[in-house]
This record gives structure tokens, sequence and C-alpha cells, in this order.
């Protein structure tokens, strides 16, 4: 596809971390969905060195709880409420803030959200259609890797949000629903749904196997990881949900998170534009919405996270070949264990630049399946 | 060309300002390196809101002496030198160094270009090959926009610096060489090589125009605009002196330095691979330099341009045609002058998203000249 023809002018302001070196964050959100054609400002909520927060896709023994940095040793500015407020100031003044999509993600504290919570108001004042791609990213496995009055400031800013992208973990703390199976997670999303009119709902890295009688499945040889999502009915605030499940790299990515939320504005947006079910009534062309009688295996964001999945499938599978080509290379020396795992870490960053084509070209392998609530 | 089978893989640092909205600074080059296939590590001088600097190639009469904010208003921080120290720190502990070129560009104070140069010293201290490409941000049209001690600290840097990307003005302060013809434009890049042994320089915006005698030809009907371009010849310290000129656009445009510093990392680096004239005495592969025999048309540094200026050259011609219709579009309504102007910088942003195929592949046009010394 090209993303030139096919997809709207789409203005994103992303709202994010930068780090120097590697990709997540806005790095990685930045690049992702530039080279889809959108434009994209950045705003950044911390200036680092490099990756700091690690979004858990992988079943890599790396992967235990209380290991959150990439490279451990940090360095670099955070901003303040007030410093994020005067950047969104200064595109004020100048008449910048026509953007179509808010796409935020780590805010360093709760004083921040609720910054990027009244960008996010004003923004839809100024425009209806304003739509706000928030992932609350707060932590993973069980626990929280931001201070605990992050989770009521997200929590008071959900009715704003038209898609939220939480991982396992956000979702329970978020839905206040305690997540350990797929009837749970069910439950979650359509507590969502009902409760904060969030339109559209991706649990990102759902780690339990599924099935359709929402059981845990015996594990299978080859690990897999799912997503579910849903767009809501309006009639009644019931979930449309689907599910993609691929099969599970053995390695430790950062900013898997990140990219999925940059490929996911960009899809999300080519697919609203693309087949006609997200005609808006006052006849001004394509919404983010689409009508009640479009079943789940065909909205926008099935179709779209299809997509999604695809590129992400395909570029984190190619990273993993050449992080190993690249530890091989380079067997392990005598070396501590902080630089055997800082070299592991720089080994895995996805280098999104390398494949641009499977950002913009994906093939669909795995396709969205039906998951019916009970 | 597809930068991945030809270009070898290029770490870049970049340190450079950042801005929210537009692109000038690492927002430019950020992205049109990686387009190019760099891996490129983005390290911001100033976080601003919109573009402060404008860096003028054009004959608009927008172009007057003292505008010099793109959208006037900003807000934002700028870094101190030992922020910017400090996030290095960072990537050193990580061991996150390991970069084939750092591209320098504005820094807000004497200190923090100081603070670049011990960057840049370091990183050659670890890597004689590093390249440093220094963009000596300072000021245009016979005035700085810096403070009078950045001069002097970009002096002292000079020796380090492998390839500089002065505009006229900046080359005039530089050399300590009144610039006012050929003549004497020649004798100032003679001096930076002979005093400084700078092995490349180009310098961009040349505005009078050209001829082989060194005086300024009457005006023709299409104002055109040059860069001037040369490698040293080791032997003696003498340039190899080559000129591009292309027809200049009525517009007014922001980061077009910073988008000629980016495409030229890309495509200097793919000129000292391809083309075999830069392979190193000690068998590791091709470097930056090629020998004293190759002539100026052929140095690796001509080729480069050649295809910079094709790339730049299309992309603003296709700027200027969407910015034509978007104003037409939007007649000017009763307003102030300033909402006016911020509706025209608007207008006028290079937005290289949409121009990713004149980015990858350009159609060389416009050949280098040889300049020959009097």
């Amino acid at each position: 596809m090209s993303a030139r023809t096919e997809m709207a002018e789409t203005k994103v302001l992303a709202i994010a971390s930068h780090v120097v070196y590697g990709y997540v964050g806005n790095t990685m959100v930045t690049f992702v969905m530039q080279s889809l054609g959108c434009e994209v400002s950045a705003l950044h909520t911390v200036h680092f060195s490099s990756s700091f927060l690690i979004i858990y896709i992988t079943n890599s023994p790396a992967c235990s709880p209380g290991n959150h940095t990439g490279y451990r040793q940090i360095k670099g500015t955070k901003a303040t409420a007030s410093e994020i407020l005067d950047l969104y100031a200064g595109l004020q003044q100048s008449h910048l803030t026509d953007f179509d999509v808010l796409l935020s993600g780590y805010a360093p504290s709760a004083e921040a959200v609720q910054a990027v919570g009244s960008i996010a108001r004003d923004l839809k004042n100024q425009r209806q259609d304003l739509f706000w791609v928030m992932d609350p990213v707060m932590g993973d496995n069980g626990r929280l890797y931001v201070s605990e009055d992050v989770l009521p400031a997200y929590k008071a800013l959900l009715p704003y949000a038209d898609l939220i992208l939480p991982n396992q973990f956000e979702a329970e703390v978020l839905s206040d629903v305690k997540i350990t199976d797929l009837s749970s997670l069910i439950t979650a999303i359509s507590s969502l749904h009902s409760k904060y009119k969030i339109p559209h709902v991706v649990v990102t890295s759902v780690r339990f196997t599924l099935n359709q009688d929402g059981d845990q499945k015996e594990t299978s040889t080859v690990p897999s990881l799912s997503i579910i999502g849903s767009t809501i009915r309006w009639a009644d605030s019931t979930p449309r949900l689907f599910q993609i499940t691929v099969p599970d790299i053995d390695a430790f990515f950062s900013g898997t998170g990140d990219m999925f939320a940059a490929l996911m504005v960009a899809r999300l947006r080519e697919a609203c534009t693309a087949d006609g079910l997200c005609q808006s009534n006052d006849g001004n062309g394509p919404t983010w919405l689409c009508s009640d009688d479009v079943e789940s295996l065909s909205t926008p964001l099935a179709r779209a996270a299809e997509k999604v999945c695809a590129s992400m499938s395909v570029i984190l599978n190619r990273t993993k070949e050449s992080m190993d080509l690249e530890l091989k290379a380079n067997p392990t020396l005598p070396e501590s264990d902080i630089d055997a795992h800082l070299r592991k870490t720089k080994a895995a960053e996805v280098r999104v630049t390398r494949f641009q084509h499977e950002l913009r070209d994906p093939v669909v392998v795995y396709k969205a399946e039906e998951v019916v609530a009970r």
C-alpha cells in the first residue's frame, strides 16, 4: 500500500518520552508514523539518554519483574507539568494546534498526566472529532513503575479517550477487574466501555492462552501472545470483541508498545478512510467511528490491528535474527553481568529504520478471530 | 537507489534543536537521515514549541534581515552545557557511543558549543575515523543571531571538524575573509582548509551570481542560488573546488540548512562506500577521505552534493506548489500582519514525510561544475 494515496492527511501530536539512543516513546512513534505518511509533532515529557522502560511482550527469562530499565544507567531531564503546558501554549499562540490525533504515552508524574489531559480537552474543544489514543503507561507484570497517584489521574481522563492501549496489568488497574482468564478480560473491557464510554480498547500482550471457553489452554509447544480489542456498540455500550494471536519471540524488546500505538494510529485512520464504514452523518467525510451493524471482525479497529500485528511480527522476528547474529559474532567475554545485559539490550533495539518496507507493506498472516463473551 | 543495499550502516549522533511543530534542527535531520537508512540518536539542545531560526536560502521579500523567528512566539526550554554533557555521560556509561558520524547544529550558547566540542573530541579519541559534520549555526545576511562568544567557540573547534557547512555569512566570520565575489569566497575556503586543515567545506546559499572570472554577472531573469564545495588536497592543503547552481524559489523555508546537512551525511557516506575512491590504507574498508589524484568533480563530496541538491530542489519546488495552493484556498482575511505571517510560515513547512521518494531517489539535474581559482 502507499501511505500517501490511501491515507487521509493525518496530523498527530505525540506527547511521550524522548531517548537519545534507541527506539522507545516518541523516538519510536515519530519515525513509524512518519514512515506511513503522518505529520507528527513530538512534545517530549522526558529527555533521557537511553531507554528506561521495558514493555514486556516476550517470554524471555530476562523479563522477570524488577528488571525495569533497559540500560539501567539513565541520565537526563524530566519535563514538569508547567513545561509541558508551556510548550502547548506556544503552539496555541502560533495557531499550530490543528491536529487530527493526540497520541499520549509515558508521562513522568500525575501532574504531567493531568497536563496531557488538559491539552486533550482543549484540542477536543477546538475540534469534536479529535481522536485521542491514550497509552496509559503505568506498569506491567503485576506492578506499577510510576507513582501511585498516576493511576487516579489516568482514570479521571478515561472519559475523554477514544482508544486506549493498556497492557493486561494496566487494563486490570484501570477497570478494577482482576484479569486471570478470557472471561475476566472480557469483563474488564466491557467495564471500560460501559463505565467510561471509551469507543475503542485494545489490551496488548495478553499472556494466558485463550480459547472460546474462556479457560486457559494447556501450554502449547509454541508460546503465543494475544491482543484483544473491541469497538463499543453504541446502542448498549457492549463490546465487539476480536483477538489476534501471534507466536511469541524469545527475546526482550523495548518500545514495542509504542510501535503498536504508532502503527495503530496510521492503520486505523487508513481503515476508517478506505472502507466507507465510517462516514459521518453530516456528509463531512469519514470519522473514526463505525455504525453498530458492523460486526466485530469487520470493524476498522480489527482490520487495522491485523496490519499492525503483521508489521510487528515480521519486524520483531527479523530483529531477533540480527540480534542473534550480533551476539554470536561477539560472544560474551569475561565481563560483568551488567555489561552482558547492556550488550543484549543494545542488540535487541528494534531498528525500525531498517524495516521500512515491512512497516509500509506488511502481509497479514494472523487474522482477527471472534471472541464470544459468555 | 535503495539506501539499505548501497549505504554502509551509518550510526549518527545528531546534536541540535528540537521543535514540537515543524521541520528544523533535529526534527528535520532525524527523519531525513532515517529515511535514507541511517541510525540516528538525537540529543536535543533546545526543546521549543516551533521553529525559531530561519536559514535564508530564498530571495523572497519576507527574508529581510531582522525577521529571524519563523513563528515569532516561541515557548520552551534550552539545555545547559552540563545537561548536554550529562546525556552524553549516560550514553558512555551504557557503552552506546559507537557512532560513525557526529552531526552538530544549533547550540544555544558558547558553553553549549564547547560541550558539543568535548563530545566530538571524546568520540574521536575512541575512534579515529569518527566524522564530524559541523553546521556552525550563528547567523545570516550579515548578522549574528547568537551571542558574540559563540564565534570564538566554533573557531576553536574547527581543527576537529571533518566537514563544515557554513552559509556565506558564517564562512566569512569563521575565515575572517570578507566575501563579496567568487574570488574572495575561494580565499575564504582556502583559508579554512589551510589554517584549520578542515577536509571538506561546503558554503551553502551563495547569493551572488558566479562566473569563472570571479566577478558578479548581470542578474539573469531567473534568480539562482549556488553552493560552493571543496575537498582539501592533502599534499599542499589547496582546495578542490566545485559549484552547483540551482534556480532560486520565491518562498521562505525553514530548516533547509538542516535538510542539506542530513542529506549530505547519507550521500557522502554512500559516495565513499560505493565508488571505491575512499579505501583506507590499512585494508579496513572505505574511509571518508579520497586521495589527492581524484579531481574536484569526482570527489565524493561533489557527487554527494549533486544528489543532495537534486532532492532539495524537487522537494522545495513541490512544497512551494502546495504552499501556493494552500494560501490560495484560504485567501487572506482581514487579520493582523502577524496572523498572515504565521499562516505563510506554516504553509511553507517543508513536509519531508510527503516526499520520501524524492529523498530516496532523486534525479540529478544540476551537475557540479568546476571552479577555477585564479
